[in-house]
């Protein structure tokens, strides 16, 4: 106990110092390490293989959508990122440069993608001919650079990895039509699997992606009442494709321009997991992505048969779970606050005593509760507890969103919400991007999104006092 | 059947123009498209899922080995490159160099990488304490840039996607038995997987990676007799952990370094399955990696049933086999020309006359025969016929490595075998680099390997006639 108790202490308390509580947990969880590279991290194997089940389950769903994955080059060159206006205004900023190949100076400079619509935009113009070349639905799992000055472990590095689906529609209520799909499977990710609750909706003009006619998003809320971006999707109209020629044949012979989206989710969501379900043990992992959902411990292993038993149930666990042993020489005590550490979702202690009585005790990493469940049936109760610590997550998760949603009527109420109450605050808004700045300005909070169903509401705007019809979702951000 | 001619035509024949033929192939086989980026492509979606299929294999028989993955940063600060001294040798020359972020001079100039040791070695050097923690053995998927003047699809390109193994260990043994297991790896997936027949042997000392101890390589020929290096493997001993300050506490506490290897496949093997199997109606797939196994060719769609039986027939095989229905209004001899083109390795027809017999038609993509087969049993006859494709595929590679592999006891031999004979060249060599130099220089050869079990022959130097103990297969390579 005294190991286990050295162990916890190593992490800083949530409410001492959540930035450092997180801090703690990428490192002590063995999630990532820092790299001489400033902003680039090293992502380690338990971080990785949560990357990899994410990976998984959204590639069998994009694939299941129809989507076909692709391989884009690493590089932009400069002339090409420059064809859309605003799309280059708002990554030029903040990318990194190639200017030397080799020993020779580069006649024309090359950035490092910081997003792939101008590639995709190229190929396309090449791939598109007919309307019955659409819709085209591709996806690719990448890294991307974008030159933050500001960085932190999943939140916010230089290079970060994730997918950038991209499609070309031969109709505007196809391509808006995808754009809201894949908006929803990013929000039944994070809701069934990842067990976050997500706000959906759509982006004010100012918070848009640089060239799209509409940015759709999921909202998570942190632990701390800070918002966390989630994943996003776009809808593009036909701006792109008329700034690269993309063209097809219509049905009836005339030349049309195709509609366009893009979507994507990214190594950030890690950082969301943990911010949404980690606490002062360590890492809380949703069993969906969770690299071991079962760790199991034996207890007084010196013991004839009980090394024997745990292997035959880590044998049989292995037919529909990711399970380990651990056999190792440290106390079982030591081992206990180690996967609590790591997440794990479900712990399974199997002794002397259990395998007499033809059972095993199984912990849930949420709660820590103990269950005894024979062996006869262990894999359904298995499977029954990580849809329990799953749901618990869940309901944490939304308990803690509820009780951290706020109403502000006035500017005066919003900004005294912002200073002492950390969380969501609902109000009302005109539309003005001058009243969005000033909201900025004076409460430190940003627009989150107006969530699906409120675009049509009557009240006053929260700033000017003006009749406003949008309710929006306003907040601290990640 | 004249649009099925047409569509052959449009490939060169490989006698003609070798060159022209591969070029073809890639394309017209939608593998890859160009990009505006010098020598980075675009790979499609059928190429990628060959990638793809690749990959998910490798990956789970390293995984089985005791692999992890990770992601390390995709750029190598210049001082950090600069730590073994072969190795920036070797490799400075080629990389490409970010030179700016956003609109500011990088205070270091920043490398993509073009292989990941140095990133490796400085992580390894955080996390490696103890003979406990060893050994470590880690892996990654990526892309790598080198600054390659002449670039061809998948063969040679800026950009290309691998795996990169880096592994360390507690003592030289485990090191070199590591190098050689994944050597193995590498060969038994090209053989049973890939139907390429590849010999295993060592790289000579001027052909080994840079900074390595011993490369290991799999050599496989092309159909036209060039060599294609198709994975490697290198021990480094411990030079890298020196130069990079890797340390460990060993069993009788004393400090140690730990011994090094890395091992790599890239995309350049879909070359490799190109040049090997294709022919003049298009690519030839390996089953293992086909992304189409068996494309199912309704005949006379427009009966009644064909269509239901066409489906349902995908249905029952898809539990089995990554299987195809092409219902579109083409012709059945279009589309045969097509997927021949694709090179799936079985095309399945069936049309009324079938299902009357309660049969269809089974046609195997290496030497078009038709096979009848009762659908009772279908599942187990597609598995054979794939079975039967991929040795005919082996057979006859093996047979074209062997007719085109010649013994040389001279120079003057090997010189006019090289000018006459495209192929493998068997030779004894003396181990002075200044006659390999000269082979290269008289007869346009480079040494490919010298294969196990050949290290220690007795015989004469083809170049300079001294006693020479070593077989060297030499050839021309890509």
């Amino acid at each position: 106990m005294a190991e286990q108790k050295k162990m916890v202490e190593a992490i800083t308390p949530m409410e001492e110092d959540f930035a450092q509580w997180y801090t703690d947990i990428v490192k002590k969880a063995e999630l990532m390490d820092y790299s001489s590279v400033r902003g680039c991290m090293v992502i380690e194997p338990y971080g990785w293989a949560i990357w990899e089940n994410i990976r998984d389950y959204l590639d069998a769903r994009f694939k299941e959508l129809g989507h076909e994955n692709v391989s884009m080059p690493l590089f932009i060159p400069e002339s090409l990122l420059n064809k859309e206006k605003e799309h280059v205004q708002g990554f030029a900023p903040e990318v990194a440069w190639v200017t030397t190949g080799g020993s020779e100076k580069l006649p024309e400079r090359l950035c490092v993608r910081p997003t792939s619509e101008t590639l995709f935009c190229e190929h396309y113009a090449r791939v598109i001919h007919s309307w019955r070349d659409l819709p085209k639905l591709y996806n690719q799992w990448c890294s991307v650079v974008r030159w933050e000055k500001t960085t932190r472990p999943f939140l916010r590095s230089v290079e970060f990895h994730w997918q950038e689906g991209h499609t070309m529609h031969e109709t505007e209520e196809d391509a808006r039509a995808e754009t809201l799909r894949m908006l929803d499977v990013y929000a039944d990710f994070c809701e069934k699997q990842l067990a976050i609750p997500v706000l959906r909706g759509q982006k004010t003009e100012s918070e848009k992606f640089a060239g799209a006619v509409a940015t759709y998003t999921i909202e998570a809320m942190m632990h701390d009442g800070k918002a966390l971006q989630s994943g996003t999707s776009h809808y593009f109209g036909d701006g792109f494709a008329r700034a690269f020629n993309v063209t097809f044949q219509g049905r009836d012979n005339s030349l049309c321009h195709p509609f366009q989206t893009s979507w994507g989710m990214s190594t950030r969501i890690i950082g969301g997991i943990i911010m949404t379900h980690g606490d002062d043990s360590g890492l809380v992992l949703p069993p969906a992505v969770a690299p071991i959902q079962v760790m199991i411990v034996p207890v007084a292993q010196h013991k004839p048969g009980v090394l024997d038993k745990a292997k035959e149930i880590e044998t049989r666990l292995k037919q529909r779970f990711r399970v380990k042993t651990d056999d190792s020489d440290q106390s079982p005590g030591w081992k206990f606050a180690q996967y609590e550490m790591k997440g794990v979702p479900l712990r399974l202690e199997i002794g002397p005593k259990d395998i007499e009585k033809n059972q095993c005790v199984l912990v849930r990493r949420t709660d820590r509760e103990k269950v005894f469940v024979p062996l006869d049936n262990l894999e359904d109760a298995v499977a029954e507890q990580l849809e329990r610590v799953r749901n618990d997550m869940y309901e944490k998760a939304l308990k803690n969103r509820e009780g951290k949603t706020y109403e502000a009527k006035s500017l005066d109420e919003m900004k005294e919400i912002a200073d002492s109450k950390p969380g969501f605050i609902r109000a009302m808004w005109c539309g003005d991007p001058a009243c969005e700045e000033k909201l900025k300005e004076v409460a430190g909070v940003s627009s989150r999104c107006i969530p699906f169903g409120h675009e049509h509401e009557h009240g006053a705007c929260v700033c000017c006092g003006k009749p406003a019809e949008k309710l929006v979702y306003w907040g601290k951000a990640y």
